[in-house]
């Protein structure tokens, strides 16, 4: 048997980089936790890399080599990460990987290649970066009936939201802000659009409920327009972070990614800047919760690496991919929830002209559509003829809302811009 | 091949009890995620059972019954717990704990036994409950180089310490409110003593440092002793709580059990009633926080189910036992701090005569130790002709400032009683 636990690397950039620093630097605990080291032997890149004797060119003659146990995918993104993924699995490799957007696109078929070949994938760091809440869900939550996910899952927008609230700095020189500290790409969409976030939230629930719970079926909503001054105006009541939810109801997953406004007195109203946070509900269990750094270079690499650490206890043992990583039942159909069924309560803010009567009208269309109000406000902040108004609802299904909302839109002669609507979290 | 994985539970308490239901009423979960059900075939107690069809009187008989897969100890305690679990893995049966004190006492005697006879045993709900922090540290930071474990980690203490916080009850009514809610035993000594926290702390701290770390090396103070004023007076600033501590120093661990005062702007200082949470900072994963149920039937049996449904799927594909679940080096030495070295301010209060020159000579003892003042406080509550002194004091090391308070307790003349101490948690 060979000295090493051999590793391929593909893909090297921050993380992988961050990656190969562990693995020199904690060599000890390896050894320990493995029984033997781990080596990569290979690190595939799209450009020259600063240890060429590594350096393979083409990512398939890695997948090839059979001296490599382990293939760890760390390219991002669809393509080529599926086909690194699966040709991996089929060419008898184990594999880790970080890649939350092909494991959301291709639960499907990356599970099945593994349980049909019988190889492990393991994907810790896919979801809330350091935080192990897969593992949390799949097995520390084994026997759990579970009723609702929430998660703060995103660093990027949790990083630019955080700027927002306490430096009042609008979104854009936010953005600024995390790109210079390396929390945002130049091509900031995948994350401020909360796909990032649906897509971690899609593999969360898939392991809750046993099913393939596809991105399409999640509403979502990012943070690039929200508005530093609905920021400032909920100060008082909370603050607003970019959720994922995931909720178990009678008729189905109500399943949405939107901006939310969360109470002063929630946990999740603490966790700033880079940090996610996953809450859990099970039937048993009550409340669970997680909390750690969700971006970053150090907390990206050290989730992979924990996964290499255990995989790499099977692969040495010869019992790699004989128990399933993720039991997951093809045929087992869940109902979803269309989105505008669940109900929630929420903060609206109109422009409107500055005139007696406009109030009325605007109430009385949100009444006529069964949205009830629990309190108005006018922020003294006029704008020339025209004036905020702030409504927080009672809980109120969102069409309902949404009818109402586009009514009030169409009242060009009183109405200055697009209401703002924003969920409140209880 | 069996058509079930047969378990045998020994010890049908309340936690028990919590676990046969849990099976019964989640078989659905437990074939889709194990690929067969799990029948507990037998189950013994020193008291007749509800489950007459299934109770045997010696729990012997269900170690020695060939069809039984797995052990399922629940009696806690010292005896026979040990007996029972070393005896079931020696017949060649995986073993499920949730028992804290066996384990951190007969840490290298379980785990040896276990890697010799090639069995699992798996203890998730030993340490916070359904709080998957046994996992969360062994493989989820399973890279990580670990600096700092902190926990609230006992249920019952937590539950005492929120009912004096927010009800102002004193120790002794709180304690019997704990007891009515069921969070509390007749003889609580197990648990407002700090022992039971100490054994958690035992555990996570030799599975975050890979050497059985004894309790024995933990200086351990429990909150029996605490007093309702100090609660009161400290509100301002923060609360209250039972911490477990474990610290790498460049000297050596360091480990303590003591009511701590919280900073309001801790997490740890929202976590009230039967909720347990756990700090663990590591090199690169930085602060991780992991919150839930440390107490209650729910929790403490949807974790042992978890396990036994972990530990069936290895046991199915029979490769239980075959990965050695704690890592763990015979010859390993790990260096103790011994107690008193580590530095941390104080919260002090003194009852003294409320006369001229004894603030003065307090102070003067307390910088004789080189223990400084951050900040001193009367507080107006007058007890005949004796006043509380309230003194913060900066970071100082513990054996000066007890070496001071010795000395001030000394001082029959002007002290009337032993000064109170309680760590202020950074």
């Amino acid at each position: 048997m060979s000295k090493y636990i051999t590793a391929g690397l593909i893909g090297y950039g921050t993380v992988g980089k961050g990656v190969v620093k562990i693995l020199e630097n904690n060599q000890k605990i390896v050894v320990r936790k493995v029984g033997k080291p781990i080596k990569i032997k290979s690190i595939s890149d799209l450009n020259p890399i600063d240890k060429p004797e590594l350096y393979v060119k083409n990512f398939k003659d890695i997948i090839k080599d059979p001296e490599i146990d382990l293939i760890i995918e760390l390219v991002g993104g669809y393509e080529p990460a599926r086909t690194i993924i699966i040709e991996s699995l089929k060419s008898g490799k184990n594999v880790v990987t970080a890649n939350k957007a092909v494991l959301a696109k291709y639960w499907d078929q990356i599970f099945i290649t593994a349980q049909d070949y019988k190889k492990s994938i393991y994907y810790e760091a896919s979801v809330g970066g350091v935080i192990p809440v897969v593992q949390g869900l799949n097995e520390g939550l084994a026997a759990e009936e579970i009723f609702e996910i929430k998660g703060i899952l995103n660093g990027t927008t949790n990083f630019i939201l955080s700027k927002m609230t306490k430096e009042g700095l609008a979104y854009e020189e936010a953005l600024k802000s995390a790109q210079m500290a390396g929390f945002a790409e130049s091509n900031p969409s995948f994350d401020v659009d909360g796909i990032d976030t649906a897509n971690k939230l899609a593999i969360l629930a898939s392991l809750a409920w046993g099913s393939w719970i596809k991105v399409k079926n999640i509403a979502v909503k990012g943070i690039a327009d929200l508005n530093i001054k609905d920021v400032l105006l909920t100060k008082r009541m909370g603050t607003i972070k970019l959720i994922g939810s995931a909720i178990k109801t009678k008729n189905g997953i109500d399943l949405s990614v939107c901006p939310c406004l969360i109470d002063k007195s929630s946990a999740f109203s603490t966790v700033e800047n880079e940090y996610n946070a996953v809450f859990i509900k099970g039937k048993d269990s009550g409340d669970v919760l997680f909390y750690g750094k969700g971006a970053g270079q150090g907390p990206a690499a050290s989730a992979v690496v924990s996964d290499i650490i255990n995989l790499s206890k099977f692969i040495v043992t010869n019992t790699a991919g004989i128990v399933t990583d993720v039991i997951y039942d093809r045929k087992k159909k869940i109902k979803i929830l269309p989105s505008g069924q669940s109900k929630s309560a929420y903060y609206l803010r109109f422009t409107v002209v500055d005139k007696p009567g406009v109030l009325s009208k605007i109430s009385g269309i949100l009444g006529a559509n069964k949205v009830s109000i629990a309190s108005l406000s006018q922020p003294n902040i006029k704008q020339g003829d025209y004036a905020d108004v702030i409504i927080i609802t009672h809980e109120t299904s969102l069409s309902h809302l949404e009818t109402a909302l586009r009514q009030i839109n169409a009242l060009k002669s009183i109405v200055k811009s697009k209401p703002v609507k924003i969920k409140i979290e209880k």
